[in-house]
């Protein structure tokens, strides 16, 4: 297999563990945990694993560990440094004994499932060392959740004699990774399930997660392309560049990417939905920036715009919730109609408020909103060219302010959408370290006893060496939430917080941005060179712990 | 001005010199020069400008120069390093005479005809040093070939004391840079005019130009973001990806990324050409590849597509060169009718052969092909979505197989272009050393009292010591052609030579790149670290001077 210089040269970086996980160590507990809402339904929901206390890890004197053999998972969506959490898991499990294994089981947690697994050898391990990718094991979206699914996966794990299997994955995979060690507890199976922070889109954190793994990584890329275009931009001067970020419901990519690179313009999601801000006032906003700038002689600019964006505007978000229910009542006589009848249609079943929002969309963006629902009923947001949208509803009201005598200017839009590039790219510094202390702190939650928990790493702005280790009972970050018409004990989704300090140093600087050309140049992901280069964590990260 | 940490660690970077630029120089003339074709044409309009020796920089004695003040110019698309031959330009004139000054014209050579240009200073230029963009003075696409603007040009000329221009652009800008060369030169206006190779197409290279700068960093960026989309497909195994790479007419960007990177498919337009193949042809061959991995279970893979394909399907290609002819022989009352009085009149005028190819065109591709031209006079192949068409393409073709029992698979496509991410990333140090070397030769070329020459650099592949630095006189480089409806000089593009070691590499691999998955994942460009990853110039560069 060939392989590139960067990659050939990456295998050998050994990341850097925090002191307390260097050598053998011994738990400290805290108090016993509560969940962070809705306690009684979920400690009815979860009587096993309900309650248990944090843990922290702490140097400690060398024992005999019994054997024990770990499956491990990789759950949704690629993110960098997945490949470093099974290293970390691999080198901790085989240093607690030589004559443990690790087996993967592969495309996901169907693989567990249906029995598909390879072993993890370490020959077979050192190519994926500090790589991106989920290529080792593979990924896959399918949902553990029901208890025929649990006892087909007690078949193998117990044919390979496993004793606990590590869930790599986001607040969804998490859950069920509570769902199933509540499932193996209460049946005594003597199984424990131990679950890992995944995600670049950032919405898996709180108080006991600092941040997902792989947000580090993929916005650093992002923002290498932003501050590119930004360049581009401010050279040629001619163009006005609407990047879609990838990043699902919250907006954290878009924001910290903001942070890194300083464009005219980020929306954020979730001050859209507090300002109950309609799509034409978002247009507004930023015809006005548009014609600002031109005012000056400046005919360019960089807008980012979040993935989740339009379910966020509170009046499209309505008329999505009545289109769904509509289209799910009616579907089967809606689906025979031409496009012009199903559009008369539709125009004829909404209610008055949700028609007039209807009406205003664009032709073919109110025809996406009533097609293509996905298994769930969902609407298939990532497929609406939000950036085409916006930036032809920005051009319409800048030609509308042209003939009012508002506006002299060029407006020429080029449109990107940024998501793909990042998910995969090969870790960070801070990942690749990161993703292998989570792996090694799973391997001594396993160790030690537990179920039910996430593996946790914190205090990761300041060096290495300081960090602090350990796990959260996954109880403890869940409340109860309605997911497909069913209230659901489920993680907690952390959205941007407007009170944050991210936001707010954004908030307080954006106008400066947005009329003036402040860009920043963040470069590409460096893994040598000066520390202040290569180590430096988010701007999310940084501002939250400061 | 806030800047990112690798701008500030990196603006402390110093580019290599080849030994022979490093101290005082000496000029070393060639034989006589011949231009590539048409020698008779080019030399009776180039008769000052003609026949110029080819010459060579070697180390000579420490002399006293005379004053002379330089005037500098970006031309045309952006690439990285623009702003190391400027500073390479400035050190070097500063260095042969403290009192000499550099003065930047603003937004390309339209800044020379309006006099609009600043002093560049050591202050100044600190900041840009080692950065990517044209955003120091600007760029433009004006073309100077016109008397007047000669003529106006020279006033600011003779204001500033300046006695010699340079250049820096792609080959258009090179030809007008000969052209106001041979003016000046012909009016005794004792006016010096250096051209620079630039352009991350990398279609300006020839026996004395190894490589235009930019095409190294430019090829890296893409690569980076291809391989990591790679390492995503791999891992999601679900999705096709189409991705479109810049690059003009030429496939050597494409080509290129293709041997960083290893990908499933990469069209070759001048290959695609040679066999006059239709798109027909080009669909089935990719659905064939697409159907034979779909047969192993791999339902995924990454196609790479050269911006400038379309032009080169002979059919479309035929059109295409009529349509140019008719558009510019009938520009003014074409343009106020409308969508369907254009196609109406583009019907009405073609060939009757084009006309057929004109109506087996999706209609969008068909307007695209008949709009917008650029100053140039030509079609704006950047705009037309050839990623979406070759996968709308493949998707029917795949449809109308699997109803006869030929495949059987799931397609699913996304698509990407890449192109304003990669033109003003931070150049790379092979950037970052080339152009500073190139500012440098030209420097030098004007001390020695020459015009007409593009400066050169040559020798990469070897270390930065052994480079050899130089000029060429542009007339060598030029023959007679096409450009909107009349024949002229113009500097021989470079396109894919199908006998030539990049593609033979290529094509000697791209059956199991296709049918296996040999992915490699070259990562971000890195300034620091191993010289393997750091200082390894383009694959291309390497095979051609193997």
């Amino acid at each position: 297999m060939k392989t590139s210089a960067l990659q050939k040269e990456r295998a050998s970086y050994q990341p850097k563990l925090p002191k307390a996980l260097q050598g053998a160590v011994k738990i400290k507990e805290g108090a016993p945990t509560e969940s962070v809402d809705d306690q009684d339904e979920i400690k009815k929901l979860f009587p096993h694993t309900y309650g248990m206390p944090l843990v922290e890890f702490v140097p400690g004197d060398k024992c005999e560990h019994k054997l024990m053999n770990v499956g491990v998972i990789l759950s949704g969506g690629q993110a960098p440094g997945g490949h470093n959490v099974i290293s970390g898991l691999f080198d901790a499990v085989k240093k607690l004994n030589e004559e443990n294994h690790l087996y993967g089981f592969l495309m996901g947690p169907g693989g567990l499932v249906d029995h598909n697994y390879i072993e993890i050898t370490a020959g077979f391990l050192e190519k994926y060392r500090n790589t991106g990718g989920f290529d080792m094991i593979g990924s896959g979206r399918t949902k553990l959740e029901k208890e025929d699914q649990f006892e087909k996966g007690l078949e193998v794990i117990r044919e390979l004699d496993i004793k606990a299997l590590v869930i790599i994955g986001g607040d969804d995979s998490n859950t069920n990774a509570c769902v199933l060690a509540e499932y193996y507890a209460a049946k005594q199976y003597g199984v424990q399930v131990i679950g890992c922070p995944k995600t670049i889109d950032g919405d898996l954190k709180n108080e006991q997660i600092e941040t997902s793994f792989g947000f580090d990584t993929a916005t650093k890329t992002y923002s290498e392309l932003i501050g590119n275009i930004e360049r581009d931009c401010n050279s040629a001067r001619k163009y006005w560049h609407f990047i879609k970020l990838m990043g699902r419901s919250a907006s954290h990519i878009a924001l910290e990417c903001a942070l890194q690179t300083q464009p005219n313009i980020c929306l954020v999601s979730e001050e859209i939905q507090a300002k109950d801000k309609t799509l034409n006032e978002i247009v507004e906003n930023i015809a006005s920036v548009v014609a600002y700038r031109a005012k000056e002689g400046n005919n360019f600019g960089v807008v980012l715009i979040p993935e989740g964006l339009i379910e966020f505007i509170p009046a499209i978000g309505r008329l999505i919730a009545e289109l769904n229910d509509l289209l799910a009542a009616h579907g089967a006589d809606y689906k025979d109609l031409d496009k012009d009848a199903q559009r008369e249609y539709i125009l004829a079943h909404l209610s008055d408020a949700n028609r007039s929002t209807f009406e205003t969309l664009p032709e073919d963006v109110a025809r996406q909103l009533s097609l293509d629902r996905d298994p769930h009923g969902n609407v298939q947001v990532s497929l609406i060219e939000t950036e085409k949208l916006l930036s032809n509803m920005v051009s319409a009201k800048l030609n509308e302010w042209k003939k009012q005598g508002k506006y002299q200017g060029k407006f020429s839009p080029l449109h990107h959408f940024f998501g793909y590039e990042g998910r995969c790219a090969a870790p960070s510094n801070f990942d690749a370290d990161y993703c292998y202390a989570l792996g090694t702190s799973a391997a001594q939650l396993i160790a030690n006893g537990k179920t039910g928990y996430m593996a946790i790493v914190k205090n990761t702005t300041d060096c290495t060496d300081n960090w602090k280790a350990g796990g959260v009972p996954i109880t403890m970050m869940m409340n109860m939430e309605r997911r497909t018409g069913e209230m659901k004990p489920v993680i907690r989704k952390a959205l941007v917080e407007l009170e944050g300090k991210p936001f707010k140093t954004f908030a307080a600087n954006r106008d400066e941005w947005a009329n003036h050309t402040c860009y920043v140049y963040p470069g590409p992901i460096q893994y040598w060179g000066p520390s202040e280069v290569c180590d430096q964590t988010t701007r999310t990260l940084a501002l939250e712990q400061e």
